[in-house]
């Protein structure tokens, strides 16, 4: 692997290079990982004039710090601080100061006020310059080695909520069905959940985000599940609308089928070249005109990797165009308030026509189920 | 509970005042939680010169925003903004220059660079000041309603922590083992785990923060467990290590009583007065003594509320004293590479001798059991 992490550096240093700073220190842990791999929670990058340096507070760490191993030629060295006081950012400015840059990109977006000018003050005459979201732009398109984890991470996810459907739902909480979920995506290899486990039913159902209550869920409710694993970093996301009960109401199935069919727009959307607003378009434009204009949400959809929520957004003021190797979810939902609502979740990697066109990374169906 | 909140507000704005700012937004989401409760994510408060302002973006949010309700009057009005794209902190911004505030304290240790030079740019002319840890400093000492939360936050850790000692620990995965134990925190009433559990056998026993892995308890392991509950936002922090089989080895013995009298020295050394970083040479001396001195982390101890990790931090160069009504935490511990070690976490409050000195919030007991 620390071939392809050398490799991401090496394009960054040439970005770098290109706006005109020698050195940059990255520090958003999501992009520290994406270009070094797993590394001390904390650790920053300076990607330096004369050498790369991973830079970590003497905190503890799982997994044996990778200081104990000879460094390979392609791996930064990795210098442990003394201490928990000291800020792996400004030790790592200091090294940059030291190693005869001029000036050095930081993350803006990511290093707090406090943080940057402590970083000024230690290497004064170092000309800071922003980064910005660089190696944002980077991870958007994603090589065969991380779809591959993101494709087990939808399995996982899957296997875990089949495993609960089978399963006894009337009379048991939404905080005891998302406990029993992570549990689930754990047994079966998971590193964890890719973010807080959504069970709503009743009122709850289709509501994005809705953390899970003693809500218990009954006959003839909506039941809404979203979850995500989380494999080696990367996450996936699912999320479905199920029926509490013999049979569906008749709102109930005309809720669904609108949204099925929004979310069912908005996959056959993503099309290399495609625009990102306009994903969100197709997919919104179903929903308006069915009447729901007001239960919308800001957001159809988003790009997903190492972080569950990253570049590109689809939203109606997005800008920018789907690639090849993109994964992004699919998700639109409508919530009424007080009678509940449907959301559909899919994680699915944007594929050219002539491969099939998009990889839907999450199975489990999406036929309004009665359970 | 309101008054308590519009209380906090006033101490804070009266600080603002005597330095020198009309209004102030408070941006990190614990000083917000502070300051107003339960909120929804990722608002910020403005403390304005005419109103206080609770600005949120429009995202779910569990339970129904209070905005739904009359305000009553010591409460902020909320402001939930349309979409998700805006900054609350800008609009916040915005609000105190349309108020007429010149000057506006922000909290800069919180704010990355890109939002505060946004906030900046929405109000051109109103002159930033830096809110430093203002919060972080009222928020040491806790109140009677504060503490009686953390009380149940630590009866929930001991009580999840309990069950678990009366089943089988051999065989299992520290995975498993931490995964139940969050189960059981929520079953009894916990809002979550108030930070990921740790639970760390054999080799890795006594390491601060590990995070559980595949590794299986056996025969003569050392095990350290550390967890706490979130109750109403309130945390708490207790740890133990156990040795598993029918009676530990005799250097188990001897690690463990060194650790404890350690444990045992920081805590008694809890007295109002007292400076941060004599509890930590006290709670250091003994381990010194035995020769652990490079198996020592940083940190011995912290203060412990809305977060897990606060103000005052028991370090050698922690500045500062003890007052009463101060939850901490007392955890030495000593790891030996490869063959593991000890750690004993206990969370208290800090109470004057005429009160009956330090009340323990985390009673589990702190013989050497053998499981």
């Amino acid at each position: 692997m620390s071939e392809v992490y050398a490799a991401r550096r090496a394009r960054l240093r040439d970005q770098c290079t290109a706006a005109g700073s020698a050195a940059a220190v990255v520090s958003r842990p999501a992009n520290v990982r994406y270009l070094c791999g797993e590394v001390p929670p904390g650790a920053v990058l300076l990607l330096g004039p004369v050498q790369d340096v991973l830079v970590a507070a003497d905190v503890p760490f799982p997994s044996p710090l990778p200081s104990s191993l000879p460094p390979r030629p392609e791996e930064p060295r990795l210098l442990v601080l003394p201490g928990a006081d000291r800020d792996p950012a400004v030790a790592a400015a200091d090294l940059a100061a030291a190693d005869g840059a001029d000036s050095l990109a930081v993350e803006e977006h990511d290093l707090t006020v406090a943080r940057h000018r402590a970083l000024g003050a230690a290497a004064p005459r170092v000309r800071l310059a922003d980064l910005g979201r660089a190696v944002e732009q980077l991870r958007i398109v994603k090589d065969d080695e991380e779809i591959a984890c993101m494709r087990i991470a939808g399995e996982l996810a899957d296997q875990a909520l089949g495993e609960l459907l089978e399963s006894i739902l009337v009379g048991r909480t939404e905080r005891h069905l998302a406990l029993e979920l992570e549990r689930r995506l754990v047994d079966h290899g998971a590193d964890g959940p890719a973010f807080p486990t959504v069970v709503a039913a009743g009122p709850h159902a289709g509501r994005p985000g809705h953390l899970p209550t003693d809500r218990r869920v009954e006959e003839g409710d909506f039941l809404t599940i979203c979850l995500g694993a989380d494999y080696r970093g990367y996450r996936c996301q699912v999320g479905r609308t199920f029926v509490i009960g013999p049979s569906p109401a008749d709102w109930q199935v005309e809720l669904y089928d609108v949204v099925f069919a929004a979310q069912r727009a908005g996959r056959e959307a993503l099309v290399p070249g495609r625009a990102y607003r306009d994903v969100d378009r197709v997919t919104r434009q179903v929903l308006d005109a069915a009447g729901y204009k007001d239960a919308l949400e800001p957001c159809t959809g988003h790009g997903v990797g190492l972080e569950i929520q990253e570049d590109p957004r689809l939203t109606p003021s997005a800008m920018g165009k789907l690639d090849a190797c993109v994964p992004v979810t699919v998700e639109p939902g409508v919530h009424l308030p007080g009678r509940g609502g449907v959301r559909i979740d899919d994680t699915l990697v944007v594929r050219p026509e002539a491969d099939g066109g998009p990889e839907l990374l999450t199975i489990t169906t999406k036929e309004l189920l009665a359970l």
